[in-house]
């Protein structure tokens, strides 16, 4: 009685299963007696499973909008994108990306795809702005996320995570953006300009005058970049000891949501990569609301879904709100971008250079 | 000789330890053989470590808050913030919330601090204004976090987090909202107002009308409202359609970082309590360097510092930048705020109902 | 032409919606207009959306359990679990937590339950149990998560998060372990004493003799307590020094296997209550497979799925296992368990003590 | 008057830095206009900042590791773990993982370090030992984290976040551990074996006898493997099955927790890698404290501090009980360990075969 195991025990463990299908990917991982080849290495995540597949996949869907992209399309009547003339692309990337993101050295490779006109719209929060800028009069440091505050407000060194900015870079920003800021108040009321973020952020890249700044390119190349709260920052810390001097400035946030919103309607297809939460990555999914869905995404975050926050939900409730087509493969990579981002360009934009790039006046 | 085990594990594992304080607070829970008392149990979490006894030092740091804000103060002359001849209080709060919240059942918490004039600034989303109105045109349903995006694509039903909003309540909010921006364009065209985010928001707050809303108690009470991405949602959207009818509203942040900043600088003490993270924890934190500091901050969310990301940082890293004092203690409850605001609000704000609202006009 | 918004754009934003189901709950929060009734703010926790209706679908999952439990059983002839005679319940409860929760104020909660009988098995670490037994002999503090460790250990100072604990409390366990191993080593030798985790911790929970111990009730209600890994931690480490003085004594964890697993297969229904992640999860998960799932299963922890630990898994997970029942509507809280475990009894056992412990001989 | 931005805004936002240290490293990314080089693009991530500087630390830490274990050391009299008169290594180097690492790709890195003895004591849960062992009997697919569990319930699929393990691998795993476990017990009732988890995964890895596994080439190399728990997985169940059939099996956890705390008392200096938290974090870093700490600790895994829990703990935690050196530098690195530890053993110990392997019997 006692000598055979339980029943349920029994069938419940070893209940026989159906056959998969014969195509589906086998998981293993990369045999290093093969030699240190990391690009074989990066081939071989997309059968190691967890946010290695992710990070494959997600190089994946990327490939598919640059190729996309360079599928050629006809200049289309009565598109407010087009007034250029310019040639639209097959695919509309839109990327986006956290203030943080800029302050690391993430910065490098964001530059390298305004440079090279890889990617065609942008968002990003004040930091993301002024941070690039502020990198061009000097420098941001590694230090540790555990060093005291009070200890670095005292010397006046500002902690964002593990990077460390000594506060003189703001006051060199603030020397350099005032004079900005005259002459475009100067501009309003003798020209009639009418400022909005994504005007300002096309001048200050103009002013900058600098290769290594992200915001030089996408003026010299025409990306618009939005950030529809660009007073929330240090910009903002300008922009408000200036309206004492010097007061009157508007900076209008209606004419960019229409600009932005019809980057998406006019596109052919629209692809999206998103590097954080927040304000980033609600804008550019809202925009492509408005075309009923973006054909590819690509989410790089460390968000979670369980508190209900727009930050941490997976892509699968944008699908749901009209913001990524129904039939599209979105994929999110839960990392710190950091880590993944540099490989995701080095495995899609960076391999594809001179496709991308024919043609295009980048310098 | 092996019948020693040896001497660097036994020095290792059994090191002597140096006394701590008499005062230091010994860990204990609440004991349920006393009987199910709820405050006694939210009163034992000081004592219970980890993430209760930040809960619990939260409320310990938003009671002093109170304790401030009930102080007198002399009006201030040459206080921008003081032309309405208001006393000031001795502590100005400062409250942040992320856009779900309002669509979760912490509107309704928010809701009675608004109604009660308990805080005295408040920083939002898009989503954080609109869902609150459109909550007054139609309801919001519990769903789950695993529903399929494209099943509710196909019904209209917008998943966030475990919410569900059906489609038609946006359709609701369009047809209320498109007159009401004729009318603030007229006013611009005719009368010369600016609009900005903050005025927007206090008239929508007065044109909704009902007193479930947060922005109908921020309008009746006159705590201003900003959220410098104000076309960041639904309010874009229809800004969007908008502008194709009837062109030409002019919605400027440069103002409103004026006014926001002005409620820090003028104010005598300062508290942040920001549930959430992205813009609404930054542009708070933001405005308080504006005056050195803030003297308390209590942070509700669920970001981790390890992506170097502003929604993740501790309250530490403000403080290297100067947005909280250096003397501060500030609390951060890593949490979902749905489950602990709530709770903070019934041990804090609603248990000094009475001397908080005593000669306020809330009617 | 311009004046009309894209089509597209219209159609999607304003994409009407199916009817939900008239009886698909309405969010709405608490409204402290009615006064501060924490009860009622608890059971408005089900309306509130994100991880607080988590929390109050899990209070409805225990008090089912509860009410299963309550039900009269039969004796089962041949059932290993039943030589005592004593009658089974209805729902067999599975409690398991990690370590941590023993250190913090959480302890005082599970000690509760085991003082009244409120659950039938419990699985834990190896520090789940001498950090209770510890307790006994000295205090652990209250600290911060951010104070150093060298100067930590240079004290003598264990850090666990944000608590205390002093290295002498160690010393102390030293002193009352040893003779007791002592013991079991001459029981073994002399009397044939197979010894195994369970039934040391019950020995432990004997000799202990202190009504603050969770183990003590353990052995008093004779509930079992597995802790496979039983030598993981201050115990291994008595153990380890033990050997070198008085070599043999030999813990078996086969027959705890047999044991726990027999606890699930004999049970009527079961219920699973699990706080934390790694071996306590998997365990117990693990011995409901042998019945082809639990019945009911609450889940709180602050692991995330994208790692594919089981730690992270959402009950889903488990269902595809067998080790929860395919018609089981398991709930998973996340959060940190300080926060939210106390108030699940206050819901739940707390609410039912006098129909729990009726006729239990727990004095 | 109103012509000058507040001097405490003024102050507070412009207060200037001291110098920072000139050797401190400026954050600067990969510059892709140098072509697609996947090893300088890791190289730059030590300057990258976040999540990317630690991986470059890590990497860093590893390589220590390695070059100590390179230096030549005594053999030591009196050393419990050299009676093999093996010669001791410069650096003990303690590998740890979570099962589900094993169920990934990542088996194939943590392989190729135990077929080149890379490794001198590993560390895992039981799903660790036999989710290897089963994998040489049959695959591991990838599927998707969404799959629902009843489906795959019903089709007798089991899924490990997006892997898919049919059923019947483990119907097969029992065929093949059944007849192991009938001479294990043979033996013990003849022979005297006393069986430890230890002993048991050393057999299991000659019997697999095939060059895929894990255990297998632990056993060659003669890699000690400790998992205290070793019947919480599908080994416990077929451990459960067999005690019906052929009782008396006794598995002690007693000598293994001596042979392990031996490895890291009698080591030179050890180093801890440890990917994932729960049971394989503590047991390693305890095993550490028996020696006053490890001499060099890389963590890598995804959780966090705020609930206490060791798993999420940061090294200082470790540091504050003695399990890692007061003047090491540990590193933790917070990822999903599919996404780095690849990308490490490239970097580390895959760099430096030739070395590692010189005079090693691995054939």
């Amino acid at each position: 009685m006692a000598d055979q195991a339980p029943s349920v025990a029994m069938e419940a463990v070893l209940k026989p299963s159906c056959d998969l299908p014969e195509d589906m990917p086998k998981i293993r991982g990369y045999d290093f007696n093969q030699g240190v080849d990391l690009q074989a290495v990066l081939k071989s995540y997309l059968t190691t499973g967890f946010q290695a597949s992710r990070l494959g996949l997600a190089i994946q869907e990327i490939n598919q909008m640059i190729e996309k992209r360079l599928e050629p399309v006809e200049p289309d009547e009565g598109n407010e994108c087009d007034k250029s003339g310019e040639s639209k692309s097959g695919c509309t990337i839109f990327l986006g990306y956290t203030s943080n993101l800029i302050s690391s050295g993430v910065r490098e490779s964001i530059r390298y795809l305004a440079e090279h006109k890889m990617v065609d719209v942008i968002v990003t929060t004040a930091g993301g702005i002024e941070e690039d800028l502020i990198k061009c009069l000097a420098h941001t440091y590694l230090g540790d996320f555990s060093m005291p505050g009070k200890d670095l407000r005292q010397r006046g060194i500002n902690r964002i995570g593990n990077l460390l900015v000594p506060n003189d870079n703001y006051c060199k920003f603030e020397d350099w953006l005032i004079p900005i800021l005259d002459q475009m108040l100067l501009e309003q009321n003798t020209e009639g300009t009418r400022w909005t973020p994504s005007k300002m952020i096309h001048r200050l890249g103009k002013e900058i005058n600098n290769t290594e700044s992200v915001y030089y390119w996408a003026y010299k190349n025409n990306i618009p970049v939005f950030s529809p709260a660009l007073t929330d920052g240090s910009l903002g810390d300008m922009i408000y000891f200036h309206s004492f001097k010097n007061p009157g400035l508007i900076l209008d946030i209606v004419e960019d949501i229409r600009k932005l919103n019809s980057q998406a309607v006019f596109a052919k297809r629209t692809g999206m990569i998103i590097l954080g939460g927040g304000l980033v990555k609600h804008h550019i999914s809202n925009a492509n609301l408005m075309r009923n869905g973006a054909d590819y995404a690509v989410f790089v975050n460390t968000g979670q879904e369980f508190d209900g926050s727009d930050s941490g939900a997976r892509p699968d409730e944008a699908v749901s709100w009209g913001k990524i087509r129904t039939d599209a493969k979105p994929v999110k990579v839960y990392a710190d971008a950091s880590l993944v981002f540099p490989l995701i360009v080095a495995e899609t934009f960076a391999l594809h250079t001179d496709k991308l790039t024919a043609g295009k006046k980048t310098d």
